[in-house]
């Protein structure tokens, strides 16, 4: 069978095609199911190369490369393709593009071919914002105050109504912020928490925008993997007709970033930290979520890190070829 | 200045545009400006002759249309055409092509204009379904169940985004099912709650395909259009940041209903209603919500009927001429 990861060439789907490599099988209704081939579908080809992967480029928003994506052999699909929140914000047309076109698009092409795959949607816990209680829980209301959370609910509910028509099998999670990216920051606005780990990290100064004490809701890379995973191999009936959920994660504060960043990286890394406000960021990050009551993924078995300092020794562990004072340090 | 009202030939649309018409005037941001022109839009044209309604027939879907339909000088856009429940679920491209890509057309042709024009949106209480409370209120999570409410629930977050980023200034307000409505019955999965009063009035037979005990939140056409005017007047800052709402309504069940034709309509009027369960309505009507906590409207100034009996009466009186057996008992 093959498994279909859009948005596969950024660092999470990479990460993500890795682990479904290393596993070469997945458990689909009570059956484990060989992968035979992954399509890594993105904007541009995936660096990963190995036999079982394909790597497609092109445009998620255009429908004659998204049909051809699909076919009965696809038996799931992981949709991470999209254009993150402070593009979607600056750029709102390619965010509408990407974000709901794409999303609703793949949607269509699974529904054509008719073979209800598995579709798992990574969406985000931006789809939380405006007067939120202080403990975002299972029951609150989804009121999204940036064009990305919104494209994002909008996905959910598409998932939803394309699942209880019997079009796909889909899931959709609501991924914290993910922390830490590697590689160069990309145009999300929460960016600058793991900017503030993996510039200081590399030797090179970065910014921290917002006050120390604000705090956010995390999960490292590793586990949001495993948790797409989960949400993957998760029975239909595990899911029942709620097929949105909040993802387990840490809550952190800038304050304990920079502690745990301590530990690994010690004082000159910590040194490299500067404190400059930003307006347009700390507009976008106050509408956020800080605090989650995760029960229902809990109970469904999704599990996020331990603490923080181990998300940023497990960062130094996965990219040792961009680190340098943690490796002076350690 | 100028108005725009979609779904205009509806016949809350027609009831809307004479309410428009018998005021002359609109009240936004403290100022009365009078209403030159209302460009009445629809499949079909409207039935309503007035020299100040234009009526304009076309496909709400269709961007080369709809672009015709704003400009500077459209001062307001009531934006009430719709593919119903019991179509947008048998046939679901019909249904996100007027219902998502028709309120979304819209929106996109207001952004272009750049007036950024008061827009109202007509939602619906089937955004709420599943696993609901026995009392819905603001804070409850609209799930719906159903196409229609997907869809529509989709429209009320593209209104809030385009109303945040400062595009159009939205309102969407979620209508309770609207009882009695007059004409022949559409394709809404709930016509049966004004299908029992409208038939037997006429002195024709009409099934009821739910249990007597259900019960539904509803309202009538002259409170509904009330409520609309009054959400386009509503000043923006009494929205906030929160662009949708629940309207005020009844707790009606069809017994109840039945209880007030026996009143206006005697027990003649009863006896032309024959009890016959229907599945494929069943299963939609199940999902809903019948009882509401409707706060926040109630705050804003919205008002629902006083009664179910005087909503019976107000349809024998605006619709004279579908009424024969009312009329003898009256």
């Amino acid at each position: 069978m093959k498994i279909l990861v859009t948005g596969g060439a950024g660092f999470l789907g990479q990460q993500l095609i890795r682990a479904l490599l290393e596993r070469g099988k997945l458990r689909l209704d009570d059956e484990e199911v060989s992968i035979e081939r992954i399509v890594c579908f993105d904007r541009s080809v995936g660096v990963l190369q190995d036999p079982r992967v394909e790597n497609v480029a092109g445009d998620i928003a255009d429908s004659s490369v998204v049909q051809r994506l699909v076919d009965r052999d696809t038996a799931a699909i992981v949709h991470l393709a999209a254009v993150v929140s402070g593009t979607a914000e600056a750029d709102f047309d390619l965010g509408m593009q990407v974000n709901l076109d794409g999303t609703r698009l793949l949607l269509e092409t699974c529904r054509a071919v008719g073979h209800r795959p598995r579709l798992l949607f990574s969406s985000s816990i931006a789809v939380f914002g405006g007067d939120l209680p202080e403990i975002v829980d299972d029951s609150t209301t989804p009121t999204p105050q940036g064009s990305y959370g919104t494209q994002k609910l909008i996905g959910e509910l598409l998932v939803q109504d394309f699942s209880r028509k019997g079009y796909v099998d889909g899931r959709s999670v609501r991924v914290p912020t993910v922390v830490v990216r590697p590689g160069l920051p990309n145009g999300a606005a929460s960016g600058f928490a793991s900017g503030i780990i993996r510039e200081p990290l590399a030797g090179v100064e970065a910014i921290l925008p917002v006050d120390p004490s604000t705090e956010m809701w995390v999960a490292s890379p590793r586990a949001v993997v495993g948790m797409f995973l989960h949400a993957l191999e998760l029975p239909a009936a595990d899911w029942g007709w709620n097929r949105s959920v909040n993802l387990p994660g840490l809550v952190v504060s800038m304050e304990q970033e920079l502690e745990a960043l301590r530990k690994v990286g010690g004082e000159a890394a910590v040194a490299l930290v500067r404190h400059e406000p930003d307006e347009d960021v700390l507009r976008l990050v106050r509408t956020w979520a800080g605090r989650f009551d995760t029960a229902r993924a809990r109970a469904m078995g999704f599990r996020a890190d331990p603490d923080f300092e181990s998300i940023v020794r497990a960062y130094v562990a996965d990219n040792s070829e961009a680190v340098r004072i943690a490796a002076r340090a350690g």
